[in-house]
């Protein structure tokens, strides 16, 4: 038994109602043509922050209850910073925001536009967890991690929700797996809502360790990632580990070169600016080894976020 | 009494209601800081051929009857072109597409896509026109103008329709004009569900027809267009100029620099890739006229496309 299940997610979903945004889900002929089946994209990139995170953020805010006057810390490099200096700022309660100095300048000045204190340390996992340590003795904070937390697994989750509500049913569902958030609150909605729907992730070959624990049937953690998936470099977590483990039928790997591929066919067919991280998922679908399941037909995608660090990319690849 | 009403685009709504994308109204923080406004983007660069031509090309298409079994015909330099032979493909009849031959390659290949055929011509008028009335002797075919047309009319009215539904009111309401399709669409649409809102058309500077036509209160034709807003260099017919003159309040001039930063700005805060002729919404609101307006606390901006030719724009600019 998982302490996250679907009645948390639908729970999340109506706490945050009316405050995330429900995301469009796009479709294109020109796109189903080139993966031979039908392929329902979830637009988070046009969630408020620009990314899914803003969900389990908002869900894990609006549950503080009585600890929330004295604010709310993190470390992140990205979208999860984001979206949690907005769900604070939403709530009006200070956030305290531990960022690796070599963070994306465009996610820096994210947070910093929703009023955040920010801390910059080096970009190790110790030093992002000691700076975040002594940030919550100082100021009384609670921290809320970017996955390893159900209230935001299940906040996470209701994209799916959406997605299956709206479109659904589908023979199979994908999400980019980093931490392990989303995917770990895909494999909730949907076991619950489509309980025969295989259920996949997409993951850069440069940080695959959760194609490599899922193989190995233990988590192994991510050490030396080198991608351009910015959002997808770090460890599952014991949690995520879990849950994925017990739903997930196989993470699919792709080169980066894929998914620049990706990028450009999700902004030439669909108008939409993915992240590196968000462009996994239609890679992963484009690959020969996705082609070669039998019996599905659609396919849902999640794309996780559009907020691109240009600096981080190869030059003319945008 | 102009020969297209509410009731028609209340009607051209139902009999395209599941045909077209009811696309996503999205909002963002930044830009509304940026504006000193509320702002409600209808993102139709996520309608169907990335554009809200499809709108008025089902509806035509839709209607024709009897007349529809030797298809359709029109020359456009894009979206309109592959609007039409998206609605014709999907009603299994024939759409015999006009293209100057110097039409931007993305729109060219979005039509043959489609299936239509393709005739080229000089990128003249009268070689457009010519060029149709000889396949249409050759085929039987119905000509669909782009936008002088009712049906066609009634059927980008729907946009607003559902922009106001969804997110209205608001107490002013701005589209681009080109042909003046859209605009006069959203004419009818405001008019009706929001009798006091304001109506403002967007134009850029090198294409400024539809503002001299209206400062003047007569219909003055372009001549020798020079801007990157590819979708806007047409002008008005006495049908669009008609209904135009009776109920929008002011064009807003945008250079094409101030559509190239809305274009980049939509591109970071919305995540959405936008043609130029979309983006001058955005552009007007931002200029120092239309700050200056008092008493508009919410505006609502269609974005017309956002199928973008690389070519036709300056270096280093995407």
């Amino acid at each position: 038994m998982h302490p996250v299940d679907f009645d948390d997610v639908r729970a999340a979903a109506a706490r945050i109602e009316g405050i995330v945004a429900h995301t469009p889900v796009l479709t294109s002929i020109a796109l189903d043509t080139l993966a031979g089946r039908r392929l329902f994209f979830k637009c988070e990139n046009l969630q408020h922050v620009g990314a899914f995170k803003f969900r389990g953020a908002s869900n894990a805010v609006a549950l503080l209850g009585s600890e929330a006057r004295t604010g709310v810390c993190t470390h992140s490099s990205g979208n999860h910073a984001q979206a949690l200096a907005l769900a604070a700022k939403q709530h009006g309660i200070p956030a305290y925001i531990v960022m690796p100095d070599n963070a994306p300048q465009v996610k820096v000045n994210g947070v910093r536009s929703h009023g955040a204190e920010i801390t910059f340390c080096e970009p190790t996992l110790s030093a992002r967890e000691s700076t975040a340590a002594a940030l919550i003795e100082r100021t009384g904070a609670t921290f809320i991690h970017p996955y390893d937390n159900p209230r935001v697994i299940a906040g996470q989750g209701t994209a799916a929700l959406e997605l299956i509500a709206e479109e659904g049913p589908f023979e199979a569902i994908i999400t980019p797996v980093g931490g392990g958030g989303l995917l770990s609150g895909t494999c909730i909605s949907t076991r619950a809502l489509l309980p025969d729907s295989r259920i996949f992730g997409a993951e850069p070959t440069g940080a695959d360790d959760a194609a490599r624990s899922l193989a190995a049937g233990e988590l192994i953690p991510q050490t030396d990632p080198n991608t351009i998936c910015d959002g997808l470099l770090t460890s599952l977590s014991n949690l995520t580990f879990g849950i994925i483990n017990d739903h997930v039928e196989r993470i699919f790997t792709v080169t980066d070169e894929e998914v620049l591929a990706a990028m450009t066919l999700l902004r030439n067919h669909l108008d939409i600016v993915v992240e590196p991280s968000g462009a996994t998922v239609l890679a992963a679908v484009l690959t020969d080894e996705f082609r070669a399941l039998s019996d599905i037909d659609s396919v849902g995608l999640i794309i996780s976020g559009g907020n691109i660090d240009p600096a981080s990319l190869p030059p003319n690849s945008m």
